[in-house]
């Protein structure tokens, strides 16, 4: 099976490749871009992204959309975690959270939709705290300053967590379960 | 003259109408929402969402889009000024700015649009600085924190500076300018 993956995000595209290969899913890139709605609610987001992709290449395609959600700033960044990241980078979160709860969630919804259907969304996420430095020197994004619920260091520190356990595999997860059903 | 202001904002229709309504032009409200697209240009987004309503209410339309600037964030909170108003409010950018120049530049632009034809825009700026606290109680969004250069008081200590030599005074200027030569 072969789906095609619109994202100008390469370390995405190699986490479904990596995940989905094995299981038989060639994960292709498609290179069009999209227009991001603005919502706070990252299925519609992705739903109107896989929609709009679908119509343009008439093939079945994935999109994804992710952000980080911190409690204690009301959901900031949440889903305009990228856009924020390159305005103020960590050390504009660092500021934010001086004093403050670190509780904070990942969360991604990945977006199908096949040519003449409506789109449909897999959702994933993970729950940790936001650290006071970056810690760990592999990954991407915010990979050096999360550490997961029920560890003790941060994704860039351990990466082998997150290629079994991240917000985007739990996403990918229900992914696969759907496709295994609906071949 | 009546034009019709779609904006979920009554301080700003009021200014609108405060300003243009001793011109002879009758500002009504259109409650007609629209989606912003996401960008960093607000002319971008004003023309889009001018666009957007006249093709909904098939009459003249106005809307307009505005954004605190500020030069040591990267332009941040930019576009996404109210949102971000919302998440983290004036502490948030307290935080983000100490330590740091806090240069800054409000930012509008009004875009018009006549069934049948495209949008135009109209941009206006005023360049001041941040505050380290709140100042005055007057005004509405950023007005207690920002200082327009050549004054050394809030909007929201002086009102009146901002009635007359506002980002939105200087748009909505222009549009005058055009409106009584394009009757």
């Amino acid at each position: 099976m072969r789906l095609y993956f619109a994202t100008g995000n390469k370390n995405k595209l190699l986490e479904f490749q990596n995940f989905l290969g094995p299981e038989g899913i060639d994960i292709e890139h498609l290179d069009i871009s999209y227009p991001e709605i603005r919502s706070d609610d990252i299925a519609k987001i992705a739903a109107s992204g896989a929609k709009y992709v679908c119509f343009k290449a008439k093939k079945t395609v994935i999109v994804e959309d992710s952000g980080l959600f911190i409690n204690s700033l009301n959901s900031f960044p949440g889903t305009y975690t990228k856009w924020v990241h390159q305005k103020i980078g960590h050390d504009g979160l660092f500021r934010l959270l001086e004093g403050k709860d670190r509780k904070a969630e990942f969360r991604t919804c990945i977006g199908i939709c096949k040519p003449g259907d409506e789109p449909l969304t897999f959702s994933g996420a993970v729950k940790g705290t936001i650290t006071r430095e970056e810690k760990g020197i592999n990954g991407w994004g915010h990979d050096s300053i999360f550490i997961p619920v029920g560890h003790d260091r941060t994704w860039a520190e351990n990466q082998d967590i997150k290629a079994t356990e991240s917000h985007r595999i739990n996403a990918i997860k229900k992914l696969l379960d759907w496709l295994k059903e609906n071949k």
